[in-house]
């Protein structure tokens, strides 16, 4: 297998700690999306979104979109599993991981800036401001939901890694690339903090990836 | 189960298709996004995204996040199906799914389009810009990736409904409430006809809801 994929990527992050948890390894390929890679014709061909991550299989078959690949490797892999059995608490995982896959990182990627300073003619602060603004709204849904709810235990379902917590750790690390604080959330920091300290998922973090500025 | 929803809501309107797919009929109850009730302690103590659709339960359990629900009908009940069995189609009916799911809607909600004007002043013009801006950047990527793949059919995935063509539908609505144009993407403008072709979808379209205004 063969996953495009570039340091600062939320989204690809998500696939790097599914990939891991499974212990299966890929070969990476490097789309640089701060040159503006991802609308070479070469990479359009791979994914007409010009979005990464994509995960292309050895027979040349293509997934897209993080959470797709995610409920892909657990079908094919299900051990251990990230996803729980019962519809019920799947739907409360799928609704936690959309949180932020769905409502709050497609807001803050590249493209989103590029069009905010196309359109508006927005700076570099605002844009930053912007990527924070929606990544707070998300962590705020995220504290509130993990609190109300009995099923939240030491992770986000119960006390075992699901890829809600996969998903809740890439919206914490967006909240820090964006300069933003968890001291708001501290039952989502709790889990964050549980879940960087699992050396699989620390390693797969965007700051330790080929290409990435020192910490 | 009672489902909070509102005629313009494009995720809500994906719920009510897989709902009337699956025979199944609910309480509604009406969250006007116009008037900001989605903001009232009421419905944030349904759902702290302050987003609809919202699906309770007849035992009070909630369901957020259209997608999630969506699975949540089809694996509770599975006839008839709304996902392939088999992982990698899965893989391909949920990643077009996340085409307008992730990608495209949720960055012309009404929250967004507020928060454009809080923070660049936008007017009607340039939200409704905004709006068909994404809209038509998913489109583009719905008709490559149906064009280039011979899993496409009659429908997304091959000659029956599923969850990917709720999707798709929800998506060409969005195009034209933004007063864009399918003109670009006839494989899409197809399929789309098709769906409306069923009384099902075509009865769960935004502007046959309660308190839509005249078409």
């Amino acid at each position: 297998m063969k996953l495009f994929t570039f340091w600062r990527s939320l989204a690809t992050f998500r696939v790097r700690m599914a990939l891991a948890l499974k212990g299966l390894t890929v070969e990476t390929v490097t789309v640089d999306l701060m040159a503006g890679h991802q609308r070479d014709p070469a990479f359009h061909a791979i994914n007409p979104q010009m979005l990464i991550p994509a995960l292309v299989d050895d027979d040349g078959d293509i997934c897209t979109q993080s959470l797709a690949i995610m409920e892909y490797l657990d079908e094919l892999h299900p051990e251990p599993p990230l996803m729980p059995r019962a519809p019920r608490e799947r739907a409360r995982v799928r609704s936690l991981c959309l949180i932020t896959v769905a409502d709050s990182h497609p807001l803050v990627g590249p493209r989103v800036r590029e069009h905010l300073q196309h359109a508006f003619g927005a700076t570099e602060e605002q844009k930053l401001d912007w990527g924070r603004h929606w990544l707070i709204v998300g962590l705020d849904a995220y504290e509130t939901a993990l609190t109300r709810s009995s099923a939240t235990g030491q992770y986000c379902h119960g006390d075992t890694l699901t890829l809600a917590d996969l998903c809740l750790t890439s919206h914490c690390v967006g909240v820090q690339l964006f300069k933003g604080s968890l001291a708001s959330a501290p039952r989502v920091a709790g889990i964050f903090e549980r879940c960087m300290s699992d050396a699989r998922i620390a390693a797969a973090h965007p700051l330790r990836q080929p290409g990435a500025p020192a910490a």
